[in-house]
């Protein structure tokens, strides 16, 4: 065993991961390897790339045991296309598969078949919930889970850490040579942007559609010369799916109280100014933070130059009354962001790897201004917990968290003083998903700490008239109102394994007990 | 000195260019290699990518001897990068480069004086015209150039034969943190296909602008996560140089009467249809094939599902009167396209790649009905030159031509009989760049010839009532009107290999004596 940067203690080794690289900082490991170098491939103008079902495509891929098959989550729970294809691989028999799914939800319930069944042995992802998460918490997997990060995970496909053979896009529009997007259709779920580092390295690509357009299909999202086949299904998901999970403003007076401090904050620190640039997390707070800005900003006359996150109707909003110039868009969480990116020119569509990955000339969360964020459990170092729940069953994961909070210039998290009349400040979180040198601030209802590393901050706050406590303090507020909580017991054995954007370990997660 | 699958003689190795891969059918040469690579990089979000200027971005690289840079010509003859760039690699002193640029220009001129002080020793190019031209054809470089075709090119740097060092990509607008298009700004060129490749492979990426625009730009044609620096400096092109060379349909009656014939080919082929896809060549008279191939449409009502090609404002005047549904482009020809694909949505941008990339999973020229080609000469075996003039010497390569004619279900040559005063078809063309099996029907104003291979097609031509000859008996009518041509003599010495659009030696072009 050995301890990392932020003191978190991982073995040296992973059985079904390999060897550990320890966490040492959020900027301290550098990239040293070579992009990914798939095959090249040739097509002849004759070639149709049109194939009858799912089925002939494992044949003429073919798919093997032991491949990583990979999906993009931008349906959300009401994605269609990793249950189909699962289901043909069991049908066909093949077994051992790693799946590569950008995020897991409750409607893919089925791959709990599917690991039984040995169909499944592998599962890598950036923020599970639901039957599956709680089944590999409970031990379901024989190798860890491997999450990431959104950007990470586009960091590992790109330096090829994360090798997929075969790319399955939902695609809700598609030509019959490959060209693909994500704003057309009857079951258009806005950007595509998760997908497409899949279809830029893997070695293979299908485009699954239920919406066949002619050709030359544009916008192209993902373009024909990367993609192999094309496969029209009757349906590739429901679009009603996408809205699922916190993707709307609280309505909780703490959760607005909260949010409101955390406008004051960002007003304090001074950026409420012409062209500034945020990210909205998910979470209702966060999402009321971002209306706050927004009357902030109307009230100063100042415009921002951009926003950035899952794109909600708020955003939307903002963007059509000339509150923001541009929307930077990796995924969509409601409708009205889907109709918005296929129709207005300054919602933009960007890739996983544009939004996040660190290991590229320069991605989006860098130029970020602030971003306000959620927690199931903050530390007194500022680590945030957003992977396991107050049962130590994992219930999320990083998704954008790490990479915004890295980015930022400021990144807050807002929060309950306590969740499920448990403290959600811990002298130590039970999993590290975020570190606290990327963490400036912390909100809650009953008091604002500002990270010591922040000295500057802290002083604008208190200018302001914003009144900072230590963060030790808010943890004694909260232990004075239900407690010290008992520590949660798990298992020795790791479950999943925690990439930091950069691919080290910042922590691992182990069975919980029955 | 061996033999290639059309009958060119070419050795075996050649000087500074290395062993020879001899052609040997269009797509007999299959891909066998990994993508190209580059290295990883980073930034932090401190970081920031404008520089002061060309020389401390040579510093910083730094730009050593020997390194390859690229440019890309969508300003034509109006381009001032390359020359900015040279001038500053001359002043610090800089030896042995190789130039990489995907034409070359008369306003290239200066390229002469780094070539005689030792700067430039290098280069690479699709199509060359001009002073430099001429200078290569009399032997000024000691390295054979390099002669590629559009879609070669991007192979060529998308499977690691051309490595590019610096990607200098003159932007018409550009952010802080390297998102580029071509579509904004004073000096807007529209598409910047061309350099998408460049971007996308080069070690190092340098966004070269006048128009610094606020962040985040878009549309992006080209990704901050592939630029390392931004420089501004006062103009990086005049756009009324991109209006150079044969890119206005012609007014000769001659012409015409060609452009009508092939017209009438086409339609006797069956392909004035609903959905019809097409790509017009360079060229006075293929630009006028589009325009009867435009009235024929209207009169049957049908429309075209795209049409291809340097775009002019022939083909957005049809876009806008609803005969295209879309024009897919990867380089404008005129003021017009210009402003059509920034203002536009079914005028969209391709890259190099997409275009016509015989090595990915299926480029656009794949899904082409016809195309109609200009030559300087023929042969009997519909080999065709558009490389080097009556005397010799380098006036053109193929650009597009070879790729677009692979992948065309119809290729067309459209050419005068005589060119000059000399008979057009040869039984050997001096230099081959476009393979006969890819050509399909010669059209002049004195007859048609069809591809033997194609007995298919000549029989349709004959039921619509055109009269089609052997082409050796056009060869004779030629002949009878302008002589015999007497054979050029060359030197023995290589100036030019050039290089199929797989990467195979179709021909090699010899120095001219003085």
């Amino acid at each position: 065993m050995m301890q990392n940067g932020i003191g978190r203690t991982v073995p040296g080794y992973v059985e079904g991961y390999g060897d550990i690289r320890l966490f040492t900082g959020a900027f301290q490991t550098l990239p040293n390897m070579l992009r990914r170098a798939p095959a090249v491939k040739m097509r002849t103008p004759s070639d149709s790339k049109l194939v009858g079902g799912l089925e002939e495509v494992f044949r003429r891929i073919p798919v093997k045991d032991g491949m990583t098959l990979s999906f993009h989550h931008h349906f959300r729970n009401g994605d269609g296309v990793l249950n189909l294809v699962l289901a043909t691989a069991a049908k066909l028999g093949i077994k051992n598969l790693n799946i590569a799914v950008s995020s897991v939800f409750p409607v893919h319930a089925p791959l709990l078949e599917h690991i039984k069944n040995g169909v499944v042995t592998g599962l890598d992802t950036n923020y599970m919930s639901g039957p599956v998460a709680e089944a590999v918490s409970h031990g379901i997997l024989s190798r860890p889970v491997i999450m990431r990060t959104h950007g990470g995970r586009a960091r590992a496909i790109e330096c090829g850490q994360l090798k997929i053979d075969v790319a399955f896009i939902a695609a809700p529009a598609a030509d019959d040579y490959g060209n693909i997007n994500g704003t057309m259709g009857p079951t258009a779920c806005g950007s595509l942007g998760y997908a497409i580092p899949d279809a830029e390295y893997a070695d293979h690509v299908v485009a699954v559609t239920d919406y066949l357009c002619e050709y030359p299909l544009s916008p192209a999202s993902i373009s024909q010369t990367r993609v192999d086949y094309v496969v029209a299904v009757d349906v590739i998901g429901d679009p009603a799916g996408i809205v699922s999970g916190s993707t709307k403003v609280t309505k909780d007076p703490v959760g607005l109280k909260i949010a409101q401090t955390a406008a004051q904050v960002i007003k304090a620190a001074g950026l409420i100014k012409e062209g500034l640039s945020f990210q909205t997390g998910a979470g209702g707070a966060s999402l009321a933070t971002a209306h706050y800005i927004g009357k902030m900003m109307e009230q100063q006359g100042v415009t921002a130059s951009f926003a950035m996150g899952g794109i909600t109707s708020y955003l939307v909003d903002m963007l059509n009354r000339g509150l923001l110039r541009k929307i930077t868009d990796v995924q969509g969480f409601d409708l009205e962001a889907v109709r918005s990116i296929g129709t207005n020119p300054n919602h933009i569509e960007v890739s996983a790897g544009v939004y996040a990955n660190p290991f590229n000339s320069g991605c989006i969360v860098n130029k970020l201004d602030t971003v306000f964020l959620g927690a199931t459990e903050i530390d007194t170092d500022f680590n945030v917990n957003v992977t396991t729940g107050s049962n130590g069953v994992i219930m999320g994961g990083s998704g954008g968290h790490s990479d915004a909070a890295a980015g930022a210039k400021l990144t807050l998290i807002v929060a309950n003083l306590l969740r499920g009349r448990l403290p959600t400040v811990r002298d130590k979180v039970l999993t590290a998903t975020t570190p606290g040198e990327t963490v400036d601030v912390l909100v809650t209802e009953r008091g604002i700490a500002v990270n010591p590393l922040r000295t500057d901050l802290a002083e604008k706050l208190l200018a302001a008239g914003l009144l900072v406590e230590d963060i030790h303090d808010l943890k004694r507020k909260a232990e004075k109102m239900a407690g010290v909580p008992k520590p949660i017991k798990t298992r020795e054995r790791i479950v999943a394994v925690v990439e930091y954007r950069d691919g080290t370990i910042i922590d691992v997660v182990r069975q919980v007990n029955d």
